[in-house]
């Protein structure tokens, strides 16, 4: 028998679709005595409703989780926008959850992981320094995506990072502005506890340094302002303002992230500095904004959508059974715009 | 096979089950061998974990899709961020989908309504120019957020919407340049077929022009390049770059979103031009990044935590059935800052 369709029942009941949809739907806009008429011929003619219909062969997707740490970052936005994409095309569903800086990512895993569906977790940034023992409750392959160092003392044929090299291409920023003239560079960096990207960045920033023999200063070592919102606008704003006002010299400041330099670029500029006239500065990341503030940002560009394939090629093969864990590290761009010049 | 519980464990392995609990968890004060030799019967035995009794009642979380119309816009970015936690706090959880420009919202959320764990749909951005029966196949209940106009022809209750009087909110800022002498104002604004927000806003700005008794001039609209991404940096940048390049006078630019306008003021920057020295630029939605943008940016400012908290308040009441459509329109701010002057 062919499957009786809404427009046969529109037809039989002499009205439009709409109106059997109405009818069907419970919508209060008609005529009660038409929509008994129409639900009796639905009935007489055992039409199932579309949705119905559905239900019998209704399936739930399986779901990769997306742990991102951190508010409304452009750099991460730009990776999940590529890893959706990515999970689309796999027939799973995409689960988004942000956590906060104060949340633990495995503990919010941990919950996830309730659901039935997961069978893949990808946390984006932040760090993860967990047990073995805790990590191992997950019972799904996960990836450590742009975070900077693995949990500690967990061995790494247990998950899978991608990541650039922190250290290695910090360095290659502060060497920059070294080999361009500038001796006295200010960084902003994350606090003193940061056991991840901050931390790795920081290290690369001392190291370029004492190879080009000039000392590190402990008073142009800017961290984070821990009551503001990490790696924000605002904080960038905030640290540089608060770091002008002491008069300390420098040539040059180097933000950790793009947004960072961002903001301290507007403290510069409301302080009376001009960049890079006055100050030369500097990002990490390599987010599109950087390209259209005046002046563009010099910065370290990270292969974001390259990152964001690899990582969900990685988890997919994992998935699937034919790869073991890997460790992929992508190489940064130095990327000279106009907010730096030489000495 | 019955399935393995922490009680089962402590038995094999001699123990209690709070020292069975403290190797799990990786507490400190347990014997280093005890602790090993419970971690290798868990493995042995396949036992979960803290999960496993939650495994028994393992459910999947009832859902909420957004979708979003549009790349990588950070007005949404924060509205999705609202979103989020709204949703977690009613345990559900968020699906989130972005719709590409050349992709059909409804259908996408046709095939959202698959997964039988829905229970509403909340629209972001984007227009909806459907047919009330393809609506009225998603079956549960949708509701619009900053969508300019509701699907034409299609009855106010079935649906609700939660956005700012674009046309209303558009009128002020223009007409606040007009105040401020401006005669030659142009706009970039959404292509012509634009039926949403990008058709409300250029009405608002004719108006204002009218009101102010200042003629509409053709060579003034200025519609986003339709092979570049709507509502991007880049895609200000463009518009902007040729439309100086023709030399047509004007005073001030008006880009309806302020990545528009961040997108112009580069253009402005490369070609010579000082805001607001020479021409005045004036953005809409007030993004966070358009307070730190160099000048500050002059725009229209939408209520997004209001807005996001109301758009999941009223979807969650229709869920429950406690309420009727409804339709929410909020009050935008004019917040002028460095990037507007007086002529």
């Amino acid at each position: 028998m062919e499957e009786i369709t809404i427009k046969d029942i529109a037809k039989i009941c002499g009205v439009g679709i709409s109106t059997v949809s109405r009818a069907i739907n419970n919508h209060p806009d008609i005529n009660p005595e038409t929509k008994e008429m129409i639900m009796r011929v639905i009935q007489e003619n055992n039409y199932i409703p579309n949705n119905s219909a559905r239900n019998l062969k209704r399936q739930d997707a399986k779901a990769i989780a997306v742990l991102v740490k951190g508010i409304d970052n452009s750099f991460f936005s730009a990776m999940i926008r590529v890893l959706e994409q990515e999970i689309k095309e796999k027939k799973y569903t995409m689960v988004l959850r942000h956590v906060d800086f104060a949340e633990d990512e495995v503990d919010v895993a941990l919950k996830l992981v309730k659901e039935k569906r997961l069978r893949g977790i990808i946390f984006l940034g932040g760090y993860l320094l967990h047990s073995e023992e805790k990590l191992a409750q997950l019972h799904v392959p996960f990836i450590l995506c742009t975070i900077g160092t693995g949990p500690v003392g967990y061995s790494r044929n247990t998950y899978s990072s991608v990541a650039v090299d922190d250290a290695r291409e910090s360095y290659k920023m502060v060497d920059y502005l070294c080999k361009s003239g500038h001796r006295d560079i200010a960084i902003i960096c994350a606090c003193e506890t940061d056991a991840s990207i901050g931390m790795l960045r920081l290290q690369g920033y001392k190291k370029a340094l004492q190879d080009n023999g000039i000392p590190v200063k402990e008073e142009l070592i800017l961290p984070m302002k821990p009551d503001l919102e990490d790696y924000s606008l605002e904080n960038g704003y905030e640290v540089t303002k608060e770091f002008l006002a002491k008069g300390t010299p420098c040539t040059a400041i180097y933000a950790i992230s793009d947004i960072l330099a961002i903001g301290a670029g507007k403290a510069l500029s409301d302080a009376g500095y001009r960049v890079p006239e006055d100050i030369s500065l500097a990002g990490f990341d390599g987010v599109e904004i950087g390209k259209y503030v005046i002046p563009a940002l010099t910065t370290i560009k990270q292969p974001v959508d390259s990152m964001a394939r690899e990582t969900a090629r990685i988890l997919f093969e994992i998935i699937s059974g034919r790869e073991q864990h890997q460790h992929r590290i992508f190489e940064g761009e130095l990327t000279i715009r106009e907010s730096t010049r030489n000495l």
